[in-house]
């Protein structure tokens, strides 16, 4: 039984709105709310004049955040077709500003600028060591980077764990880093203002794990940050926020189709995230083991994943004949990463002390011996969330110190009594509750876990 | 092909929704809108907790209107079962004082409360002649009545077209009425004021016309206005909000099993609204045919459901042996609705002269002779709200001149080039607009309608 069908249920879904008729007259003479929500209600598909007056208005204030509400819910159960999610994005991109640097230059020529972006999984802390490695293989990234959204975390989050760092950039400031050093990671500002209002909506009002909006809320950043190629990083699992492979893949031809549309040299890896991305998942964690892998050390899922993003963003840029592998071994990317860092008011030196926020430990070992079967991403996660190191209300602190360390990941071998994992939290009341969210979430016993690929896919606009 | 499975459409109604691994969090401790709002979603039926913490916090503004109309786009499109819907209403009429007058005597006996309730129409003015019937013979009406709402007329512009009249009564005088000629047509005010929030968002969200939303909005009003007994009009066909019999019978079951709920005895005559009930539809002139009606004329159709309404009236509030159609022969029932006007500070006088407000006139001539053969009740509501009868934004004051009467009814003969219908507007500028509503909603030709029983069904709380 589908949860459409409840018997009992009185449901619209079916038939044509009973009101469809009065449409007819708010439209014939100019666009409104009401009428683009019956349209969108009833399952038909936002004409382009639709769409661009509704994020217009929404961007003013002619429109109310109650009509965009109940237009988001339309969209999230009706959907969209690709062309509306074309447009969507385009007038969300035309909200505000489409920042452009093809008139910079590096020694006299001009950047390759390329970006990369996830859509959000759990210690995906991939963009911290990519951004160095493509830097130092010759490649210009100006990254509009996120905070943590539910279970996931967020690159600029994890960044803020180093002292001083800031990600609020001016837009000269942007210019000149990338000029200088190749590189800028900054929060998104005025980018895409109508995609701010819709997503801080989203985050109240139960829109958020919807497909067309998903792919119009990345794109529009991604388009409006001025990077004339970019690669994506497409979660498929547990710990991703659509849940099947197939709504993955759909997610990925989507964004695909979007970048390509909007001039953009546009690549997607579909990528594992039914258990977490290496060893460590919170803020300061994750900036930890990005250090060993910019060392040339670090977990070999998280190596392997930045060396493929790596090597689609040269590709996308048109970079011939680097090595990223050999960034990582010969000190070159850990060297930029330090610039970067410092060219952002970060304190280098605490990078090198190895030393982490204070925080409160609490392991939970192993109940018996055998080995790690499953982790789920999810359940991890929502831990680490439960930790301190996402929100719960928007604007709230995250703190650097939250976060878990992985002993043994699936398919290593587990003694009786020996530590599976390490939470750490600056708040102890918060373990009872991270606790309950891992219970359930990890097995051992005695099968070993049948190997996974991390990569799955790659898709480019000629799939 | 149905809407939902457009091709290319991207939809999420087939799946539970995928962030449903996050609601628990929410719900564990406390509950909050985005995980209400994720339920309903998702297809899953609120909790009567869930229910009773949404209206509170949202008559009380802890929740938001964005939040508020999220759900309600999600409810028009996921549907309520009727427990839901039972517990909406009761936690709607809980967010306002439910009215009791069973304390109230006339002639040392308690009154007969009983109330009348249409769920929308064309040309429905029905309500006019039906209270003066019911008092003329002993039943006591507190009628907590509405304005008209998108292509249908509201039985308050109408009533406000008798210069004076006010429907703003307060508690006291709605008791002291109920004592001293038998009834109160009042606006619903402080009633249930959770609906009233509730009724604005909907109208400007295009979430109207679904089934749960228009039960429980109806019968909050109706239960806290302290009748003991209530009839309703269930309207069927293209004026009315739900366009099939079989979503009106759905409609009329529910109203039927909320009100045996609240303990309020219930009856539903399922009626036609196909075609215009009589021979005007606006305000003014509606009031005119009315009078008709008590001065024992008036169009049949209209007599014969006023009498079929009033004998229902009668029987659910235990009065036996009365006669409503000889109230209306021998001017009992026009005294009793010249004292209801007087009551209200209606201009008893303006009711004698005939005459009606100053407005434009523009006819509308038979293109051929023949029979008329339909008249769409939709066509002809929109072609009125055109002409400035009803309101395109709240609060909107509404033209009591503005009105359209049929010349010719459906089955009656037509000569070529003899008037059909007379447009009223006290702007003449709305002609235009009012005209092209029309067109195509009537049909001359050379067959009688089969006819159409008006009174099609009778349902009370053994069916």
């Amino acid at each position: 039984m589908s949860h459409l069908d409840a018997p009992g249920s009185m449901s619209h879904l079916d038939a044509r709105g009973p009101m469809s008729h009065l449409d007819a007259p708010g439209s014939m003479s100019h666009l409104d709310a009401p009428t683009i929500i019956r349209t969108k209600r009833d399952g038909g598909a936002l004409s382009d004049a639709a769409i661009d007056w509704v994020i217009d208005a929404y961007t003013h204030g002619r429109v109310a955040d109650a009509q965009m509400s109940a237009l988001l819910m339309a969209i999230f159960l009706r959907g969209m077709t690709r062309p509306e999610i074309a447009r969507w994005t385009a007038a969300m991109v035309a909200s505000g500003e489409r920042m452009d640097f093809t008139d910079l230059r590096r020694d006299g020529k001009p950047l390759a600028l390329v970006d990369k972006h996830s859509t959000g999984g759990v210690g995906d802390k991939v963009t911290i060591p990519l951004v160095p490695v493509v830097m130092a293989c010759g490649g210009a990234v100006p990254q509009a980077a996120g905070r943590g959204l539910g279970h996931t975390g967020g690159t600029l989050d994890k960044l803020e764990s180093i002292p001083g760092f800031t990600p609020e950039l001016s837009k000269s400031r942007i210019r000149q880093q990338l000029c200088d050093i190749g590189a800028a990671i900054f929060a998104a500002g005025e980018l895409a203002p109508a995609d701010r209002k819709i997503y801080a909506l989203r985050d109240v009002t139960g829109t958020t794990e919807s497909l067309p909006l998903i792919a119009s809320s990345i794109m529009s950043k991604k388009i409006a940050e001025g990077a004339a190629s970019l690669v994506l990083d497409c979660k498929v699992g547990s710990g991703a926020f659509l849940k099947t492979e197939e709504e993955s893949r759909e997610l990925a031809h989507t964004l695909v189709e979007l970048g390509t549309g909007a001039g953009l040299v546009t690549r997607v890896l579909l990528t594992d995230m039914s258990t977490p991305l290496g060893r460590t998942v919170g803020n300061a964690v994750e900036v930890t083991e990005s250090l060993e892998v910019l060392a040339g050390g670090g977990p070999p899922d998280v190596v392997e994943l930045t060396l493929a993003l790596a090597a689609e963003m040269l590709d996308a840029a048109g970079i011939d004949g680097a090595d990223p592998a050999q960034t990582l071994d010969d000190g070159t990317a850990m060297d930029r990463f330090r610039e970067l860092v410092a060219a952002q008011g970060g304190d280098v030196g605490a990078l090198s002390d190895g030393g982490l926020p204070v925080a409160y430990a609490e392991t939970i070992t192993a109940p018996r011996g055998g080995t790690m079967e499953t982790i789920d991403a999810m359940a991890v996660g929502l831990a680490v969330w439960r930790l301190g190191a996402g929100r719960s209300v928007p604007g709230e602190r995250v703190q650097s110190g939250a976060g878990l360390r992985i002993h043994r990941r699936p398919g290593e071998p587990v003694s009786a009594g020996e530590p599976l994992f390490t939470l750490y939290t600056e708040t102890p009341e918060r373990f009872e509750a991270a606790i309950a969210e891992l219970d359930g979430g990890f097995s051992v016993g005695d099968q070993a876990p049948p190997e996974r690929p991390l990569i799955i896919d790659r898709i480019t606009s000629g799939d």
